[in-house]
């Protein structure tokens, strides 16, 4: 323990210098012109995972973006770990609203402040250098692997088809992932649950052109108008989703259940004056962490249409779109839930307007069982490190491809996860603590050491 | 009428030459980067008046973009026709759409294109050639007076103080204006009703910056959704407007007054194939022509939020903002309707968002007498032109600054437009027929001379 800290004190210019390479090159999975960028970021960590030891490391092209794979082979007697992550990033706008650039990392505040700085290359950075450690110190107690996607936020379209393919290669005993969230600074957690994903694009054309608003204005259907109208109805005044369907197959925690997760600390005060609204709101009948943690949600990401520029102009715009996406608790499918949508969104559209939908991407929920061995020795390395046992916790966002691993890899993946919700992934200003990014080096190899050892 | 014919047909090409030098300059009101471009325009004007035969002209700089004023005055004991015209136009926004770019004019098909083409570039220039030829074969028949502004499209807010300090100046028997449609190229029509509008800016703040919407969303307001839900109450399910006292001060036309409009010559399957939109929808109760010209209406002009470009971010936006304006009728006040709106926008924003709203501007609505002097030597030109007498016809657009010049200036105006509806102003592929432009320069001096005549 005391070595792996003097390591990173001796080493952490250089982990940040390498890790702020990689911040700086944009790769956005959802934008065409960074394709490039997306092969140049494989191949940074590549050259890394080759420095900090691994036997091989390759870039393999898919239909997407290129999945790095390496490995470290020193016993096939022994257990295999692998380590998921992506290099990916969401999009960085609105751009006037980050205080740095986001592909300039810096440190400020203790902070290293970047797109990507926490989601996912600062957490993914976290175990290229416990793996080193433990390489350098001859302390590796089993066989590593390591698969990095680029379009874990896109929905990994092509890594499904990549794990079908290649499932020799990937075998291992369990998956490791540093992706999501802790409580707190001070309160470490293990997400034990995540939401699934249905996302979508639609459209409502009305004329075939903008018209004057005077002349057209009251007699003819426009677009913004009811497509505020449709989403509008797409949620009841409970906050209920109105879809028909949609809570079918959405299983009712139980009385005790719900007892148990209210213990988790949650500050609510905290909370709000983090995000800054004076009241929350959400399905009711449901507590904030419940409405995050397992029920399902609605929410508009994006809406356009019309004239949005400067000053006035009277226009009845010809169109509108937004694109609407719904968080999925375990056992909702996602395709259903988009054919439910796109079906229910079809019916609503009154006459004078034309619809369309389309599925841009989506994922189903996970749930992870506190009684597996790697659980409990991701758990005792926490205490560890922490001082304090992690609280399991069900998170709201979604890592699609998690619950694709248990159905084509037939192994269970541990969210071991460093970040904050101050963090603001996918915000402005996104950032990763110092503190989070040493205390996951400093936690993620006395994870390898519980989970290869016999059971205390 | 031979003459002016034959005059049309040896000018012809230096009339549209001189047109298009001023459809060259976007001389778009709402844009700021565009100032310098209406001076351009107002100087353009100035020479072209001067090289008519005008007496003076001159640009004179207000608090806005400035107004062009010109006159020849051939005996101060004749009557004064003043003719108002404006030189900003519309945004040409959305680029992509427009055939040919909106700043080079060009011929085809019989038409010009270009903005501004129409509305009101196109229109004014008839009233420029016009008077040139009334000018140069000695046959004006009174004084004349231009006065051209340059933030109609914006609601001439610095007009009316021009107005208010020049009335002496501006002191005419008459107002002229060509800026609205006729029914049909074979249908002259005179517009004797102009809805007065008013045009709001709404914004809905919710958390201090895009939120992840996993971790977020389902417990917290979504500003997007929110702002879907507020435009949707802003009307029911008759397509009335639900904002409290909005219809108060409506006046009800007669069964008689709706029975002689019905007469109006009106094909709604043209209608419905020009716009191509298979099904008409509006105010419950009236007829498609009754709801732009007699009813007042509710427009999302534009309408904006979260992430709007290509592939999927998953975001719980920020803020959402929507241009919002309404079209009155006349007797409704602008003003009292701002601040019914905004009054009601805010009482109905839920908890957990904040809101605001801010007009952008504004004017009342106008009713021409039919009987008046000047209507009925407009309509007797319209009918010596075209072969059939003009409809009387209440549009549903605004020129918010007509009632402005009544109660200012204490005159009438006569709006003796020459575009028709597919001309698409203020949308992609503004046009203006050939045909109309030359019959408004055929029309105009005939209504000059029957105006300064005894009635038969």
């Amino acid at each position: 323990m005391e070595n792996i800290k003097s390591y990173i004190e001796e080493n952490k210019d250089r982990f940040l210098e390498e890790l702020f390479g990689l911040i700086r090159i944009p790769s956005v999975s959802s934008r065409k012109e960074n394709k490039p960028d997306m092969h140049k970021a494989a191949e940074y960590i590549r050259k890394s995972l080759l420095d900090a030891g691994a036997d091989m490391a390759e870039v393999i092209s898919t239909d997407g973006h290129p999945v790095l794979y390496a490995e470290k082979i020193i016993d096939p007697a022994l257990p295999v770990v692998m380590v998921y992550g992506h290099y990916d990033v969401q999009p960085a706008e609105p751009l006037d609203l980050w205080k740095s650039p986001p592909f300039e990392p810096e440190i400020r505040e203790g902070k290293i402040w970047g797109r990507g700085a926490d989601d996912d290359k600062g957490q993914l950075f976290m175990h290229v250098y416990a793996f080193e450690y433990m390489v350098k110190t001859g302390t590796l107690p089993c066989n590593v692997k390591f698969m990095v996607e680029g379009e874990e936020e896109i929905g990994s379209p092509s890594l499904v088809k990549f794990c079908h393919a290649n499932k020799e290669k990937l075998k291992c005993d369990v998956i490791i992932v540093s992706d999501t969230s802790m409580i707190g600074p001070d309160v470490p957690s293990i997400t034990t649950g995540l939401r699934g994903l249905s996302y979508v694009e639609v459209e409502v054309r009305g004329p075939n052109r903008d018209l004057h608003s005077g002349l057209y204005g009251g007699a003819v259907a426009n677009p913004v108008n009811v497509l505020a109208r449709m989403i509008a109805s797409l949620t009841d005044e409970n906050n209920r989703v109105t879809i028909p369907g949609f809570y079918d197959d959405v299983l009712e925690a139980s009385p005790l259940e719900r007892k148990e997760m209210a213990k988790a600390p949650f500050d609510i005060e905290q909370y709000k004056k983090d995000i800054d609204v004076d009241e929350l709101s959400g399905e009711e009948g449901y507590s904030t962490m419940e409405r995050t943690g397992i029920r399902p949600s609605l929410d508009v990401n994006g809406i356009w249409g019309g004239y949005t520029e400067e000053g006035a102009k009277t226009i009845l715009p010809a169109k509108a779109c937004a694109k609407i996406s719904m968080r999925l608790v375990p056992n909702q499918s996602p395709e259903k839930i988009d054919n439910l949508f796109i079906k229910h969104f079809e019916s609503i559209a009154p006459p004078g307007v034309r619809v369309s939908a389309r599925v841009l991407h989506g994922g189903e929920g996970y749930v992870s069982p506190v009684d597996h061995p790697a659980y409990l020795a991701a758990s005792r390395a926490y205490e560890k490190t922490f001082g304090k046992k992690p609280v399991p916790f069900r998170s709201g966002g979604s890592i699609p491809i998690i619950s694709r691993f248990e159905k084509v890899l037939g192994v269970k993946s541990i969210l071991m996860g460093f970040g904050l919700e101050s963090d603001a992934i996918h915000s402005p200003n996104e950032n990763y603590p110092l503190g989070n990014f040493y205390k996951g080096i400093e936690t993620i190899p006395l994870f390898y050491s519980y989970y290869t050892k016999k059971p205390e």
